[in-house]
């Protein structure tokens, strides 16, 4: 790192004229620091050829860590169901992501930290020898949709791919499945809307790419239990309804209820609580954003800015 | 690649004194050579971070590559399927395999093709507008399990935790969505067998890590036809029973009827046609692999060293 450093930063440490090579976001692999471009894993190892690797996506608004302790618990029982083990305890997880925001400068940034199966000795093909190790890295924010995107509403569908079933894959341990959503995306975008929404096998919603979903009917709020990434944003939204006296309820929720909804909202750590203005061509709200949604969303950046569940990043990190 | 062989082979070009740093393996990542050890992709890239990727792997036997065509077009397929798109005609890549097996020297080899989704433009999260690359590399060969496992048969169980559905993600198209793969090794490790088999949700035979699975029962083999890689080892051994005039079934195939079968196989690119000696602690052929099985092993390596299907490696290439 501190050699990184020294070339980079040495003629001025001023945050404001930081090379690009590390603002554009700073990666962590196994014990080393390096600029984001320079991250790479190979392309032998399990985690990429088996997708055999678990993570977590902590954000960082206005140089504030959000829920830092529930993304490193999350990360930690990621890594026991899919039987991880790496040398990092979690306090030092959480050193390493202070120093990727120290290194990188960037105020607002999507810090993820990630757990790869690594390989074992050559012609052993078995997981249960291979050494794991941790990779983490910070890059700028970004949001599921833009800021346009945001105020009119996210245009979703709901997707002819079911989502893979919790027998087969734990969505509940955070991890790289994403073939279902991938191509849901595809699907998306050639009818034109923003996003899908991926039901189980039997017709209950589940999840998007990257989000939990909620309905708001008759001025409950609901949203599924099973089969779905159990979101640090789901649950803040979950703690904002409380806070707000909003009913609530986890259960599962049929594609009926989804499309019968009077307003519908994600929550992703990409972006806190967003609103739907459409479900598969289907105008909700005037084609904007709920009244209780909106709420919610107002609720949760007003907490948030507020230092709710916030740690500031330690920028003098050496 | 020239800088690196002239760096690596100037001093001398014969194939026994190549240096370690190809010898070990050799890469190709969108346009460029390198030894194994450099061959890497961004932590950011979504080939890794959402597993959206397809590949496949073709074999080198004596300097002599199998079904080369066969494993192409399949990657072709795969590619169409999850919508890639890569600059490189099949030609291209049959070049791109050939140079690789040139740089490494290697006799015996594991040879990748990989296509995989790169990323879009900071900020969008569509896999639609992200740019596609291919990545290929060589690697020493190796099996399913070491030569004294091939003679005494695979120990094989069934995994508790079954196949990912094809409605989710298509196994057809070669993908790294191994999760459920991954955690049954594991398994199978915990009771002692050398690799899991997988069921579809309804209790039929799928795959396991890498190969098909046939049953032998009163003489006939079977093996399924849905919810899995359609195998060209597969294809190899359903073309040998033919030549042998062995009588082959393409169907669903029970869990059991696994269990109860009298002899049982798979077939992979890592080892061509391996028998089983034990399914779940129960013991087949007197712990060894059955009569049937032991024919199609042998008639399949005797046809490859015959050059069956086979397309030799220009090792003089440039």
């Amino acid at each position: 790192m501190d050699t990184y450093r020294q070339e980079n930063m040495s003629k001025n440490v001023d945050q404001e004229t930081r090379t690009p090579n590390w603002s554009a976001g700073a990666g962590y692999i196994d014990g080393k620091f390096m600029p984001i471009a320079e991250a790479k894993i190979p392309v032998t190892d399990w985690a990429y050829r088996r997708s055999d690797v678990v993570y977590d996506v902590v954000s960082v608004w206005d140089g504030v860590f959000f829920r830092l302790d529930d993304h490193i618990a999350r990360f930690r029982r990621s890594m026991n169901r899919y039987k991880f083990n790496i040398k990092e305890t979690d306090e030092e997880i959480r050193t390493i992501l202070h120093k990727l925001m120290a290194l990188s400068g960037l105020r607002n940034a999507y810090v993820a930290m990630d757990c790869l199966r690594g390989q074992a000795a050559p012609g052993v093909r078995s997981p249960v020898k291979a050494r794991n190790y941790l990779s983490c890295h910070a890059v700028p924010f970004s949001t599921l949709v833009p800021q346009d995107k945001i105020e009119r509403g996210i245009h979703m569908m709901v997707s002819s791919i079911p989502r893979i079933p919790h027998a087969c894959v734990d969505a509940t341990a955070k991890n790289f499945h994403w073939g279902d959503l991938n191509l849901s995306m595809f699907e998306a975008d050639e009818k034109g809307a923003d996003y899908p929404v991926l039901l189980d096998l039997e017709g209950n919603v589940t999840e998007g790419p990257g989000f939990n979903v909620f309905t708001v009917t008759n001025g409950v709020v609901a949203t599924p239990d099973y089969n779905m990434l159990e979101g640090v944003s789901r649950a803040s939204a979950m703690d904002i309804c409380a806070e707000l006296n909003i009913p609530f309820e986890v259960r599962k929720v049929s594609v009926a209820e989804l499309r019968d909804a009077d307003e519908i909202f994600v929550s992703s750590t990409a972006g806190g609580v967003i609103g739907v203005s459409r479900i598969d061509g289907r105008i909700l709200n005037n084609d904007r954003p709920g009244p209780i949604s909106e709420k919610i969303r107002e609720t949760y950046w007003q907490k948030r800015l507020a230092g709710w569940h916030g740690e500031p990043v330690n920028y003098e990190l050496e």
